[in-house]
């Protein structure tokens, strides 16, 4: 298997991120592109849950990954194993990615109207139209505060966090499920062994925002992807 | 029970943190404090593990708590509940905590020869010396990126990170695991429902710093604690 591309981030010169955000997110639509935003903890298991989301959904979308990281490489190598095209960002010590650095992943992914550099061409351009991903996973770097401050410019922004963690992390981590369109509460085939209420922390992700959509889920069991899924699906299409 | 005082920090105006927080290092050392920085993912157990640890020095030290967090007083409360004195300490959004700020907790918790706004005074004001806390734990905010570049001047530098966040955290997180001197390995009661390889995540630990000690430990069912805490009064009285 040939290596995977590590692309060494650069530093954003952009000072306003929130209007290459929005800008990038309306590039996406126009272009037939779905961008999902995966944040979490440390540890959580977004690249588990990576893995079984893509298992349902390769059927239907040509589907790319961009695995953010701080210097390794081994949740992109553990994408490719699976077949998917994969790139790992390094951010060289950053906490998170903005909607440049999203940028120069959607290029080295070979997303349609993105170059090399992160610069937008015309459709067209950068891979053929039709060829390239049409739904692209941003595992952003393992962080429930900094990565929620900095909009990727992605079309939607999903919040793992686990059971493990317990049930209180929506009351001390605020911003990051303000910005939630969906939560997925993993882990709980571990229920068993943690004093977690489903109940509480489903409320504390309502009372940060009453829009997010909560979906308990065991990326290790399976549990629960077929709603997350189906969900996921009628989003993107809808 | 009086409430918890809540402290919302002023953001620093020191350009140099590294030096402030040598010069804090050098101050504690003096006044006889021994201030212990405490740093982990987002539910990792760092408030439980802090339960357990004092429950196991309270004779020995006059214990105090800073609790830092973006926004909540849950953790003070627990603390508090166990009769402790602690503080909350509020960074309004902010990631992590630097010297200037554990400065402003010092003087909140009444260490001796700290003033309101955490200017250093000569011992013997602020508390009476001898009366202020010797043992003081600074829990961070629940982050394994940014606390880490950030020195807050403590004596020592502690990370938790737990069984179900996985064996390759040392790995993912470099700097957090380069800057400790003691790594808790927390939720082993959890190691049967886990894949987690405890030999591999020690030997990870080492990679990042072959100094640091390792310690097992279940924060819910005590043990290691024994291990861990004779190793802290050693190193305090050391």
């Amino acid at each position: 298997m040939e290596k995977v591309r590590i692309l060494e981030l650069k530093k954003t010169i952009l000072e306003n991120n929130d209007e290459d955000a929005c800008l990038l997110r309306r590039e996406l639509a126009e272009r037939g592109i779905f961008a999902v935003n995966v944040m979490s903890s440390p540890g959580a298991g977004k690249t588990t849950t990576l893995l079984r989301t893509i298992e349902k959904l390769k059927d239907d979308f040509r589907i790319g990954v961009m695995e953010a990281d701080i210097d390794s490489d081994v949740d992109a190598l553990k994408i490719r194993e699976a077949g998917i095209p994969a790139v790992q960002l390094h951010t060289g010590g950053m906490c998170h990615l903005d909607a440049q650095m999203t940028r120069q992943g959607l290029a080295a992914i070979g997303a349609s109207g993105y170059a090399e550099g992160g610069i937008a061409v015309p459709p067209g351009d950068g891979a053929a139209a039709g060829e390239g991903p049409d739904l692209i996973f941003l595992e952003n770097v393992g962080n429930l505060v900094c990565p929620a401050e900095f909009d990727t410019g992605c079309s939607m922004n999903v919040v793992i966090y686990s059971v493990p963690e317990g049930d209180d992390k929506p009351q001390k981590y605020p911003l990051m499920f303000e910005k939630a369109d969906a939560v997925l509460i993993n882990k709980i085939d571990a229920l068993p062994v943690f004093d977690f209420d489903m109940g509480t922390a489903r409320s504390w992700v309502l009372k940060r925002n009453p829009n997010a959509q909560v979906f308990p889920v065991s990326a290790r069991t399976g549990e629960g992807f077929d709603e997350w899924c189906s969900w996921l699906k009628d989003r993107i299409h809808g």
